[in-house]
């Protein structure tokens, strides 16, 4: 029976190297097209992917996505406040593009099915199931189905000649993007254990940050960041700029436990300075410029934005009806914001915009705009029912 | 026509001050009874009350609070996350228990009305008049209702014999008690100015903090503090020397644009050093031991105590039905929590519980007690509606 | 001093009739123009408006708003499954509305102030007050703030020439516009009397209705209904339509306990024929063709659409921002539905869409599309933070 | 290798029937143990299950659970309003009561594990796995793992001398309890079908109820009905009292179509007269006695409380939470509420409590309590933050 054309999900680690043999000698596929889509890993990861992608693959394509990553995934996520349990997402953003970019190819050069390497343990066998299944394609996931150890596969690969760079010692998974990078596993898995200060590698320790707070200002339009300083940047440069900002700072660790889309807590640690500075920022200037309802409201609709945005689930129509709301709060979110770095601390300094919900002349105490006899009415009202109740109870 | 006996609520301040002359000058009551209520205020502010009460006053009360506040407001406050728009309360914790005490003094008394010194612009004046009223009680709000000057405020004190210790530039109104100080007014009112370090009195500033890290360990008991670096403590004294910890590394302030409850958007500073830990290690305590939905759920059912809260609605049946919600969640919100305190940020460092719902076996990469194969199963579920959906598009 | 002109909120009842007289002379406005607008009231209450406003004020304006209500108010309201604590609202629709057209005639006459009838009890003050603010027009409610007792505006009525055509003895208060009936006051302010029979006057008793259901067919487009039994009318006369065709089945009777705005509770009696079919129709259809999630969460945007709807809030950005949520989801809510209307009860009996999310061989019992073995790998992972929870407290 | 004893989930219908022979052949258990229980299915079922389970397996159970039934789960529904998507929940609510009794005899037989007859496509094989799973069992599911055809499963049952009583034709798929009756499949799988009226059994059509209205009155005391038409009834009676009287009204037939929770919609139809009444005279009490704040925040409770129920997670501690938040309010939930019954119509037509939130001084028109003044002071501050908004943009 012909299996014809595949398409593996190719990061170039050990995982998704091996899978190229496996797809052809375990699952009898003619052709192995590998994909690395770049969403700002580091840049030698690029690379190595590249590399071995041409060497064992029968195709290979490299993928610069980033710039589209931060207009489609990165920019609607501070427009959500997006953070999942507390934490600015990253990973979570970056699978479901990534996928995209991987349809796309399949699509093109008419495969099958696709590849991935995920484990069936975590959050990105899911992600990357769902767009897949969504774009129609069966999925080959070598490494859940076929419950390899780490042994046989450094084993198979030197039997294969693919290249093992891994160390022999590789204590912790990590996993990198231009706005976040995660790092999990080994001792790190024990949530009481103190994570030690040479897992970092965006942030220095905030006892090396310079000795004086670093004053950034922050140019907001719809919900966007546009200016840094001062100075119009392009999405990604800004990101850029801000996680050098930021991490020379010590600022952007963040120390979590999870609960992961299977149900399982996880104890994870993340590095996202520009993403910390971002969504202080913005959260300040929303406040400044939402009223107190939209404010309320939104923080619910935030929230299940971000649940969704965890899981993956950017074709879910709730997705796109939660955007549209969060979208036309945003048309009033422009301004400034002051934030000040410090050893490991983000403060937001003071705010500006046009559109502030804010008026010198109401916040007064010397203001005569509202007369103060209109709070008596008002307050013979507040709480009426909850009034009622407790005269009703005392008779 | 007899007026009889009114009791005020009394901080010994310029306007509660003079309160008492006008209630009975300019009101006709026969006789005033002074309150301070001690709810952690500076001690001199709490002799002071007392002083002018007992001079001034035809009867004078000075309540001790404290414990009854951190037992019945802050510790349910900690259980909620207590933050309103993304600060610690403070302020409006202590309120209705402030309201409560002049109330239990005018049952005593005989009162037949109770005043206060706010004016008709802020948020104290609605949490007052809904306890008082709650209790059956009509007010009277000479601030509110005369629309006075400072000029004449000072000049009528004088005239009545009414020490004014007041300098005469106060540039800015601050509130405490032990939880939280508050600072608003004069030049901070612009939310875009930066404000000055000489506005904190409980926090040094991060550039003065030390320049090690100081790790504590917080214990909790059913969501509430109960031990600090390993030794039990009762509540406000937790609070007060994590109070002093915190604020020796510059822990604890926040710069806010806020929603007043009357829909006016107002710039605070707050300081919090104890509120600010004890609310960081508390969250992460609950991500340990509550289920994911737990989590979710809480999130709004804590965003809407905040709400009332702030309001000061604290007998709002709604509340006492947050309340039961909250506590059943609580009953498993035990275990420790490390933090680092360091140059105004705070980390959570590690944290374990007996009733953590977490399993090493589950996380770790190598186990075997789920079959990965189910995860296959799990996900052929996953998003389904939505991929039906996409699917649907397509033909 | 020169009051000049002032626009009137006209409905040609007694309460408006003698704000003219009032206006000019109590209130010492030189040009009263009055304005009524047709919403769907019935047409002698409109042809009596315009009588009395062109006899009594110096100028008068009728506008036909009813092609304007169903297409920016109703439509919407449809979309949203626009309930009240679990009826259809009608008046709360139609205030906003009937508001901004006096505003378009204050703003083209040039008028300095805007004055209504409503007294300081109700809903429609609030409604009325907002947008006129919203507009920049200060208010004159002489009913609100005189506080005047019938027997004196009916002497001053007719001292003032003003024809009192209201009977002596006028038990209820009623409000209608083309969606909705609304009847209060009298012995139906005791929430437990049994409404009788003769208050209603759109909709015949069940027990008089036809013996035999009436089966009708309504077809949805994108949320709005378009076409009843197959023909297509336009949004008013199908609304119409309905009205007589539910009426007659008795259908679209409603008794409510309600809250009002400033907290009071009152009961209401509704009817609402078409307004209870379309609903829920639309309601039906949302079920085929939304998402599990859609559905749950729209529950909560509907919810609070509703209360802002209620309290008139028409611009308040968060109401913007649910309808763009909502308009995001009726995208694909169209589709027929079947519904039988009989003595009383309305039933949907089918219902069919192109956008069903619907698959005949997803649900068919023998179906192999997806292998059950599959639900085996979901079932591991069910309720997975419980079991563990479950099992941790075992140990 | 011996596998020792199993008890399995027995209703005496086909498919549980040819699970005895397929544990013992098939799986190779040396015991089966059947537990059949009464939840208020037809007695006749119930008489089936005991007969086929004492003829066919080593052991048999029945279980009269009707009364923990009503008190354990269907009272917490009717304070919950609970009810999935619309219609009020039946089999749902009563999988996990009768899990629980399963696991008790399979701790008190000593069982390894415990079998259930469900197939791998509906909600019951998930409801039933997490209450064994949760109890520490390993599943058995012979109809999920086996893909059998209805051909090969009654030949299988002839030829093990298993009785088969079920007719060639079994059109729908029928689920009882004392508290509603599903009925899914075959035709009515089509959503777009008129059911016909012949797959009903507890209610009558509404064109062969009587003609006169039957009048109701029924008594909550806390949030569970007491009593009806004055006379105290427990539960059960209650309920079935309920049921004959709301049927022969032909009241309580529901058409839905609902979303799985494996995410597939489904066609269902359901009979459940008493739940219809209840649900709607508990809701009614509701708006009389809840402040607006509660009423609110309580519809979001019921839903997530719902949406839990249905998925038969009554472990989840979430669950238990508000099971808390829901007591608290129900605490206020006494009163009586009149109900007409016609021809498949239910209305409320009156109601009253020594607990309403309700005040004839403060409704009435002519009410002086509350000065129509403060209503001008509450209107000004009323929707300020948009008003300002709308006035920003004009400048």
């Amino acid at each position: 029976m012909e299996k014809g054309k595949i398409v593996l999900a190719f990061s170039g680690g050990l995982d998704t190297s091996i899978c190229i043999p496996l797809l052809r000698e375990h699952y009898g596929f003619d052709e192995i097209v590998t994909v690395a889509v770049d969403v700002g890993q580091p840049e030698e990861e690029i690379t190595r992917a590249t590399e071995k992608g041409r060497m064992l693959a029968d195709n290979h394509y490299t993928i610069d996505a980033k710039e589209k990553f931060v207009a489609d995934c990165l920019f609607p996520s501070i427009k959500a406040n997006g953070s999942y349990e507390g934490y600015p997402m990253g990973t979570a953003l970056a699978r479901p593009l990534i996928a995209e970019e991987i349809v796309k190819i399949a699509q093109q050069e008419g495969a099958s099915m696709i590849a991935h390497g995920c484990t069936g343990k975590g959050n990105d066998q899911l992600r990357f199931d769902f767009i897949f299944r969504s774009a129609g394609y069966d999925i080959i996931a070598p490494m859940r189905e076929m419950n390899l150890t780490r042994e046989w596969e450094i084993c198979y690969a030197q039997e294969h000649n693919v290249p093992v760079t891994v160390a022999k010692d590789k204590p912790y998974s990590i996993d990198e993007n231009c706005w976040s990078r995660s790092i999990e596993g080994g001792k790190l898995e024990d949530p009481a254990f103190h994570p030690p200060d040479d897992i970092y590698a965006w942030t220095v320790s905030p006892k090396d940050a310079p000795d004086t707070m670093e004053e950034i200002r922050i140019e907001f339009e719809k919900g966007i960041p546009v200016a840094l300083n001062g100075q119009r940047l392009p999405g990604l440069a800004l990101i850029r700029e801000l996680n050098r900002i930021a991490g020379r700072n010590g600022v952007g660790r963040n120390d979590m436990v999870e609960d992961r889309i299977l149900g399982l807590k996880a104890r994870e640690i993340y590095e996202h300075p520009a993403a910390t500075v971002l969504l202080a920022a913005h959260g300040d200037l929303e406040r400044l410029v939402l009223t107190r309802s939209e404010l309320a409201f939104k923080r619910i609709v935030d929230d299940k934005w971000s649940e969704l945005a965890y899981m993956g689930l950017v074709h879910e129509p709730l997705f796109h009806a939660l955007n549209a709301f969060i979208d036309t709060t945003q048309e009033r979110a422009s301004g400034t914001v002051d934030v000040g770095l410090y050893k490991g601390s983000v403060k937001v300094l003071g705010r500006s915009s046009d559109e502030a919900l804010y008026s010198d002349d109401l916040v007064s105490f010397d203001s005569t705009t509202l007369d103060q006899n209109h709070a008596v009415g008002f307050s013979n009202y507040f709480g009426l029912q909850a009034r009622l109740l407790k005269n009703l109870k005392k008779c």
